[in-house]
C-alpha cells in the first residue's frame, strides 16, 4: 500500500523560501520550452512553489547539437545524466527524453535517490507504472505525468483529486492529435486516408513511421493510464484493445456521414458490471463512430477532448491542446510547482491507487456495438436470410438501410450493443454466406 | 505571507488508516446527497484518503424537518452546529447551508479551531476570501471550495494545479445554469424572455425570486473567484462588472443569430496589458454576443462551461453540470476526500495566491466591443452623419448592416474593439442626435 510508504517516509519539507534544485533530461520541443518559461517566469514560479526554482543541468546525448541554446547560454548543458541525477543539489528530476528503455533507468534511478520526478513520457507510464510507483512510494517522493496524456488539458490532476470522491463509469477520449486531424480532413474535405497521410507527414503533423499513432499505439498507452486512474486498478498498455484508422475509407467517412455520425478515433475506458453485479474494466481503442450531437464529435483539427461520466457529476468533458511542444511544457510546468511545493512545505501528491483491483475484461465479452457495411446480391429474400443470421447470434438490429450499388445491392446495419465475440461471429457468419459479395466495414458504435 | 503560516503550523498527519471524523453543516439538496454517498461509498472514501472518513454529524436548523432522513436514522442530526464543531472529534467541517453570514460565523469557527473546512458556497468565498484564506493559513488547515464554481466541473483545482506552471490570459466562463437555460431556450424555441422565465419557476429551474441568477449577482460571485486563482490577485465580488440578462428581448436574439451570433451570459476574467506594459485585471459578466463557432457558443441548456486561454497551453474548456445536489455533491466529496487526505498524510493544499496583486481595472478602460441595434431616420446622409460620430470618438466600424424597417431604417454596428467608456459615450451621442429615434440594444461581443 502506498498509504503506509507515504507515512514511513515523511517529508516535513525544506521550510518556505527555500530553493528546490531541477534537472531536465532531455532537450527537445518539450525540453527547451520548460526551460525557457522556467527563466522566463522564475518569479512566478517561487512565489507559487513557496521558494526559488533552480535549474542545475539539462542533460543531452550531444551537447554540440545544442550549442548557442539557451540551456547552453547558462552553462547548464551536460551529456551525464546519470551524474546530474545524483547531485546533492538536485531535489526534482524532469524526464522529457521520450523513449522507454533509457528514461527508465534514469527515472528509477532518480526515484530511488529521493528526487521526486516528473516526466511526460506516456509509453513509460503506461508500460512500468507499477515499478515506477513502488519506487516513488518506497522513497516517499511524488512522481508526476500530467503532461502523459493530452498535454495541456489537465485530466489526470482532475482525475486524481477532483473526482476522487465521484465514481467514475467511463472515460472516453479523443487522445491522439494526428489521427484526429487526419480523420477530420476526410470527413471536412473528403480526401482519402493515403492523401492526408502523406501530406501529414509532408507538414510535420505526422512521423515520418506514423505506425505509433495510425495503430493506436499512443492512444493505447493513454488509454491504460486513464483506464488505471478512473478505476483504481493497474491497467497496462498491453491490457489494451487496441485497432488503428489505418483501415478508414472514404467510403466509410461518407456512409458513416450519412448516418449521422462522425468517425473518432477513442480510447474508451468503461467500468463493466455483469448481470451478478461483477465488474471489470475494458480499455479499448478503436474508430468509433460518435453521433453528430455528441461533445465529442465536434473536437476537430489536431484538438484533444476527454469525456467522463461519473454517478454523481454527470456527463463532463476536457478539451484543448493535446500535443506540441508550449502545451506539453504546460502540463510540465504544473507538475514540476507542485511536486517542488511538497519539497518545499512538506506532503505529496496522491500516488498511484490500485485498491480496487478489478479484472480486465475480455474483449470477446465486451458489449460494443456494430456498423456494418456489405455488398449483398440483389435478389428477393436476401434480407431476411441476412436478419436471420443476427436472431440466430440474439444480436438485435436497431436501423437497416439498402441502397442499390450497380447491380447489387448495399447493404448498412448498426445492431443494438452485444458482446464483442457474438458480433464478431455474425459477421463471419455472414460474410460465409453467398448472399454477402463483399464486407465493406465493420465499425464500432458509442456516445449513444 | 500564506507560506509562512503553511510552515509554523506544520502538520505531519495522523498516520496511515487513522479515521478522519466529518461535521456536515446544512442538509439540503447537497449536504444529503454528500451524506448518502459518504455512506453508499465509505469503503472507496476509505481507500482514497488513506483511513476511514466519519461523518459524526449534520447540523440543521430544524430537526424536525428531517425526521426519517438517513442523517436521522443515523442519529446524526443536531441543531447546535457550533457545538458540533468544537467537538474533538471533528477534524473536517462541511458547510452546505447557503446564506453569507451564519456561514461565514461557522467556517471561520471551525478554521480557528484547526479543522479543515470545504464548502460550496461561492457567496461567501467571494465575499470572504481573504477573512477565511488568513485563519485557515494561521491554523494551517486546508479551505477548499472547488464546488463554488461550476459544481463538478473540475476548475478550481486545474486553475490552481494544473495551470500553476502557466500564464493565465483570460477565462471566460458560461456559470449559471438558469441563465444559459433562458436564454438557450430564448435561441433555440423563440420564446420571450418573460415566458420561459416563468416556465422556469414553475418548472424549478430558476428560484422564485430570480434575481441572484437574472441580474447576474451569482455569476459575479464565480468571476471574482475564477479571477483571483488565475491571476494571483484577490478579486472580490464588489470589483466584478455586472449586467444581467433581463432585458435580453427576443429581437436581440434573432438579430445576433442573424450575425452569427449567440447570446450567453458569460464571466469574463482577464489580463489586461496597457500601452506601457502594465498590467491590470478586468472581471466582468454581461450578456454576450460569442460566435457561433466559439466552444462557449455550443453549451446549450444548463451546462456550464470554462473557457480558459493560457500562455503555453493555448485554448482549453471544461464542460459539465454546473449545478444540482448530486453535481455539487460530486465536487464537495472530491474536497473531502483531499482534505482528509491531508489530515492523515499532512501537508497543505495550495491556499489563496495573491502574490501577483494586480490592479484591477477600471471598468471604463476596458476594450470592449458593441453591438448596436438603432431605428434610424430613412434619408441620405444619415449613415454619413452616423458613422461620423463612430470616427469623432476613436471607434472604428467593423461591420455595419442597414435594413428596411416600415417607415425607418434599422442599423446594426459592430464596432472593433475600443475602450468601454468611449463605446458607452458614443452610444450617448448617437440617442441625442435627431437621426437616432431608438437604440433597441447595446451588447458587447466576445471570443472572436
Amino acid at each position: 500500500m502506498n498509504e503506509n510508504a507515504a507515512v514511513s517516509h515523511f517529508n516535513p519539507g525544506k521550510g518556505a523560501g527555500s530553493s528546490v534544485g531541477v534537472a531536465i533530461l532531455g532537450y527537445g520541443t518539450v525540453g527547451s520550452q520548460v526551460l525557457r518559461l522556467m527563466v522566463e517566469n522564475a518569479d512566478e514560479f517561487a512565489h507559487r512553489a513557496g521558494g526559488p526554482l533552480e535549474v542545475k543541468g539539462v542533460a543531452v546525448s550531444n551537447k554540440e547539437k545544442h550549442r548557442g541554446s539557451l540551456a547552453d547560454e547558462l552553462g547548464l548543458l551536460t551529456d551525464d545524466a546519470r551524474g546530474l541525477i545524483e547531485r546533492e543539489d538536485i531535489d526534482l528530476v524532469v524526464e522529457v527524453i521520450g523513449g522507454i528503455d533509457y528514461p527508465r533507468e534514469l527515472v528509477l534511478k532518480a526515484l530511488r535517490a529521493g528526487k521526486s520526478v516528473v516526466t511526460a513520457n506516456k509509453a513509460l507510464v503506461a508500460a512500468h507504472s507499477a515499478e515506477l510507483s513502488e519506487a516513488a512510494d518506497a522513497a516517499g517522493v511524488d512522481l508526476y505525468f500530467e503532461a502523459a496524456v493530452a498535454a495541456a488539458i489537465p485530466v489526470v490532476g482532475p482525475l486524481r483529486r477532483s473526482l476522487a470522491g465521484d465514481r467514475i463509469l467511463s472515460v472516453s477520449g479523443i487522445v491522439n492529435g494526428t489521427t484526429n486531424f487526419i480523420l477530420d480532413a476526410m470527413d471536412t474535405d473528403g480526401v482519402s486516408y493515403d492523401e492526408i497521410l502523406a501530406e501529414s507527414i509532408r507538414l510535420g503533423y505526422a512521423e515520418a513511421d506514423p505506425t505509433a499513432d495510425v495503430e493506436g499505439y499512443d492512444a493505447a498507452s493513454k488509454a491504460a493510464i486513464l483506464a488505471s486512474l478512473a478505476f483504481h486498478t493497474r491497467v497496462t498498455a498491453d491490457d489494451v484493445f487496441r485497432e488503428g484508422i489505418s483501415k478508414i475509407t472514404a467510403d466509410d467517412i461518407s456512409a458513416a456521414k450519412a448516418a449521422g455520425y462522425t468517425i473518432k478515433l477513442l480510447a474508451i475506458c468503461e467500468r463493466l458490471i455483469d448481470a451478478e453485479g461483477k465488474e471489470s474494466v475494458s480499455a479499448r481503442v478503436h474508430p468509433t463512430l460518435v453521433p453528430h450531437d455528441h461533445p465529442l464529435a465536434s473536437v476537430t483539427k489536431s484538438f484533444n477532448a476527454i469525456f467522463v461520466e461519473a454517478e454523481a457529476a454527470g456527463r463532463l468533458m476536457f478539451y484543448g491542446n493535446g500535443a506540441g511542444g508550449n502545451p506539453t511544457a504546460s502540463a510540465v510546468l504544473g507538475d514540476i510547482v507542485g511536486a517542488a511545493r511538497n519539497k518545499v512545505f512538506g506532503g505529496r501528491a496522491p500516488g498511484e491507487s490500485t485498491y480496487a483491483n478489478l479484472p480486465i475484461a475480455d474483449f470477446g465479452d465486451v458489449p460494443t456495438r456494430y456498423h456494418i457495411d456489405m455488398d449483398v446480391v440483389d435478389r428477393t429474400g436476401v434480407l431476411a436470410e441476412l436478419t436471420k443470421i443476427f436472431a440466430e447470434h440474439q444480436i438485435s438490429l436497431r436501423t437497416v438501410r439498402q441502397e442499390e450499388k450497380g447491380e447489387h445491392a448495399r447493404l448498412i446495419l448498426v445492431t443494438h450493443a452485444a458482446r464483442e465475440a457474438d458480433l464478431a461471429r455474425t459477421v463471419e457468419a455472414l460474410a460465409a454466406t453467398d448472399a454477402v459479395l463483399a464486407v465493406n466495414s465493420v465499425l464500432r458504435l458509442a456516445g449513444e
